[in-house]
């Protein structure tokens, strides 16, 4: 079961410019930061208010967020939607004929289980589901 | 103040493909249909658990919508965010230097308050400001 919104992806050009116009705009604070090497980016999680905006730059040009930025221009790259099972819920989409990017949950750090949809399935949208151990 | 997530809006090309996507998807729910003369869209409200979910049509080519996805495609249009004063939130912005769409809020339908902030001021990302009569 989808329980709401977990964060929204932003695909930036550089986390030092855009970290700032979120705090300036919105008194948005900076809560988190850290490398995830395996998808050759760096995250920053800025809240505003009960939203958590979660801020990715490329650190290598093969990053699929650089291929985004190039395509596309940087912007909103994905949902997230808070699940209570993210494993049920690709189980479940798949049984569905939903396309999925991810058939089987995999780790998506500070203990959260995730998977992502196939934009194709969501007319362009590319949607990720979040398992938190805490919940939210 | 900004409280969090009002809603995210999407640009979709035809709304009856759009809405089963996301009730096969997420077993979200269709909540709302309305036309919105003046930006010449049809917009359905789709709600996936608490997150509230706007799928965007144009009406007609001159629709900010259609030139949207003709340049971008279909996809995450906007964000939402929930305030307790969007004209308190303007005047913040454009004292502080924010570049913004809209200096004065305006009516967004059902009993809301709104204000576009300016993609220019947060890395090509469009948000826009809403402050509900009765709060969500």
């Amino acid at each position: 079961m989808i329980k709401g919104i977990h964060h929204i992806g932003i695909a930036v050009s550089d986390l030092e410019q855009a970290i700032p116009l979120w705090v300036k705009a919105f008194g948005g604070t900076l809560e988190h930061r850290e490398v995830v090497a395996d998808q050759k980016v760096e995250v920053a999680v800025v809240m505003v208010g009960s939203l958590r905006i979660e801020l990715i730059a490329a650190v290598s040009a093969e990053s699929p967020v650089a291929r985004f930025i190039a395509s596309r221009g940087a912007g909103i790259h994905h949902i997230a939607l808070e699940s209570l099972s993210t494993q049920e819920e690709l189980d479940r989409m798949r049984d569905a004929g939903v396309q999925l990017i991810d058939r089987t949950a995999r780790s998506g750090g500070e203990n959260t289980r995730i998977g992502f949809v196939h934009p194709r399935a969501l007319g362009g949208v590319l949607v990720e589901v979040v398992e938190s151990s805490q919940g939210t």
